[in-house]
């Protein structure tokens, strides 16, 4: 194996495709979204890219067969354009490896002409949200345009500690390399996985590039997140007066 | 020496041999049936590989005399399958080395026409165990019927957390190399070394492989560990009422 | 991108320039000189480097632009000597990068004639500070009378756990690459940004190098520090008594 | 710089030198030791090994004159055998680099007709120590005869860790590439630096190497721990009944 492995699973012809990013990352947005579009859609997975920057780890899926760790590279198509979705359980664990692995991730980009990268992800704020913002940042300023008109915010030197991982290299080395890239990143708190941020993030997407998506695998998602939480909250407060009555008669 | 150095030790003739992997990890499972295998049988190290990716260190042996951190192989005559046993006190301690030294691991058993690959491990539950099931997972689905017949069980999406370390890559390298590749775990509580784990590890192999193994050495082994955690459990509970009066007395 | 690139911004002509660096340290007592030289000014970004030796990460600016993280070299023009002076928000995060990014900086020292470095940096009092000293460390004896002369203290065996990181490795590197190389340190509690310090090694600069420095915006900055420390002092003694009585009050 | 770079700093002609190795470690033993046979005779540095697997990182002089991370190999004359002497501030900071620096080492020991290697370190006991054994590690059985008749003692299996770092691998790799290499390991507590345990080392080499060795600097040097192991003990006590007296009158 070399230090970075691209399996060409499947070749196929696309259109001006979009690269779209979806790695886990803070209340894994990002990666829920990409996901999803790869669900829901027709997708064919078309490149495998495997790297010893990747942990020293097998899955074992519903049969007991083992994968190497990996992240996997999905041609979708859309009513609208052509996507290029890139998901996994894994990002690289060194910071070189982050930097080597990105490059392969912009390789394959090339490779299949995307000249549009949007990587996504979560913007933690630290407190429960009612109103979930997208929050934007672009390679080149002449991006944020239609970006405004799609719903995306944009707050002068936020996040505050940067954009860190794939999606901030996605930006930094896909613009040096000459590509239109933005990140979108969804408010949520930074605690739990948030499916209420994705959906507001790919609600941007629809609008970017003219998709039409079936938000109900993802509302089905959220309301078991819900009921998560409130499970912990009843945890946390203790049985509820009545409750407590019911166990000592029982 | 070179980054990963293999030391050809003695050259021998093994016919269809089954490599066998049992280095440290949980519960000692692995590592225990493995050096069970060499050292209950006729045995030859035919390989020892060194590597920068293993710890800075010798041990010293009864004798006062040093040995650097190596991973041995060892071909094992047996009444049934040629085996190469893989043993040894480490595993790489970083990322990239856990992938380059299990490839030469495959290298190794390239070398050997070996075509089968058997990764030993433990599962850990958290719990004291009674019956001890051993998990499986495989690179192919073809490989599980086989081994369910063994009595291996194969249980959706579990390990929950994959398989990590040599015994993962061996199955996630192995299988995308052509190897058949299994990993079998012991269930072990996943706080001692647990030679009883061990056992039920090696009755499989037993089954699978023809072999007639002597269980002894295990045995006492399992009879020593029941006597630390007896022990430990006394310590935990203070003296027993009897005890505390003779001192009293005394 | 290479392990390290060094991209090409603008061509100068300077004169016998002296190379300056400040990057983040004790107090930040490097960067805000090297900031103030190159913001007060004729400046011009001569040379960028990025490496995969950084952290995977862009900074989103005021517009919301991504900009990959790297190390900027900046010409500067004075009245006394040309300046190239290098500034940045990082430094290598492991030790061979800290090795080979140093290195860097001497490779571009040396393609524009410097034949001299000041490195500036803070070094950690443990306590308040009334008078800020400027301690020296030099990579050739030579250097020690002309610095003294100016104001710099020397002092045997200190700072006494030796100069760290990129500072350190400018001294050690380059002296062994033929360069007159300086170290500067600011005297500094060590717990906060020291606008104060960084003036002191300004003074000195201003010296040895026939510039002429406005010093307000360090000043300003000196003061806002200034007011933070207050605030964090009334915050840790509670409010004052007559404080209290207005807010019973009210 | 190369990755591991050796300056030649002098030539000298050695007849049959042993190759002593004393970088710091357990008690600094090793080092206290090396140091002395430098400073005591007549000794010429020959080779100064600087590394990107040392800290990036230089030490001040006395003078204020910086030093990069290195370490030393000096020539020792004594009325019996020759001595290359290695000693330094550092050891490599990561696994990669301990093999890597160490194999630096061999090819100086080989540069200069070195057969024979004695690393020297400590072994920790936790406790205080009266009598302060010498416990020795061997590349090969052989070797064994000649220390026991020196007053070395060997214990099966111990250290029980094994020996970790430059010296571990001087015998490991050493032994590989053909040295006859042993470890001086003199006991201490562990606690602290131990100039005592470096005596009772010493007295070993003497015997040895036909050493004659002054250890007035050494005895010193013990006295002084001793009277800081005093002062800890008092500070731990708190003052003795007589001087709290005098503090209550004062």
């Amino acid at each position: 194996m070399e230090e970075i492995d691209i399996e060409r699973v499947e070749e196929v012809d696309l259109d001006d495709p979009v690269f779209v990013e979806g790695l886990p990352g803070v209340g894994h947005v990002g990666k829920l979204v990409a996901e999803h579009l790869v669900e829901e859609r027709e997708s064919t997975l078309v490149r495998r890219i495997c790297t010893e920057h990747f942990p020293p780890q097998v899955t074992v899926d519903e049969d007991g067969v083992a994968e190497l760790a990996d992240a996997e590279i999905h041609a979708v198509e859309t009513e609208g354009r052509d996507l290029l979705v890139l998901t996994g359980d894994h990002q690289a664990n060194d910071n070189q490896g982050h930097y080597r692995v990105t490059n392969t991730f912009l390789d394959v980009a090339e490779e299949f002409d995307a000249s549009e990268l949007i990587a996504l992800g979560g913007v933690p704020t630290g407190e429960l949200i009612e109103e979930y913002a997208v929050v934007g940042a672009v390679s080149d300023a002449d991006l944020k345009e239609d970006l405004e008109d799609a719903g995306v915010e944009f707050r002068a030197e936020e996040p505050a500690g940067g954009i860190v991982g794939t999606s901030g290299l996605l930006l930094g080395l896909g613009g040096r390399r000459g590509f239109e890239a933005t990140c979108l990143m969804g408010e949520t708190s930074g605690y739990l996985v948030d499916p209420k941020s994705s959906k507001a993030v790919l609600e941007i997407l629809e609008d970017l590039l003219d998709l039409d998506v079936d938000f109900e695998a993802l509302d089905e998602r959220a309301e078991e997140m819900e009921e998560v939480v409130e499970q912990m909250q009843e945890m946390e407060q203790g049985p509820a007066p009545g409750e407590e009555d019911l166990r000592y008669i029982g």
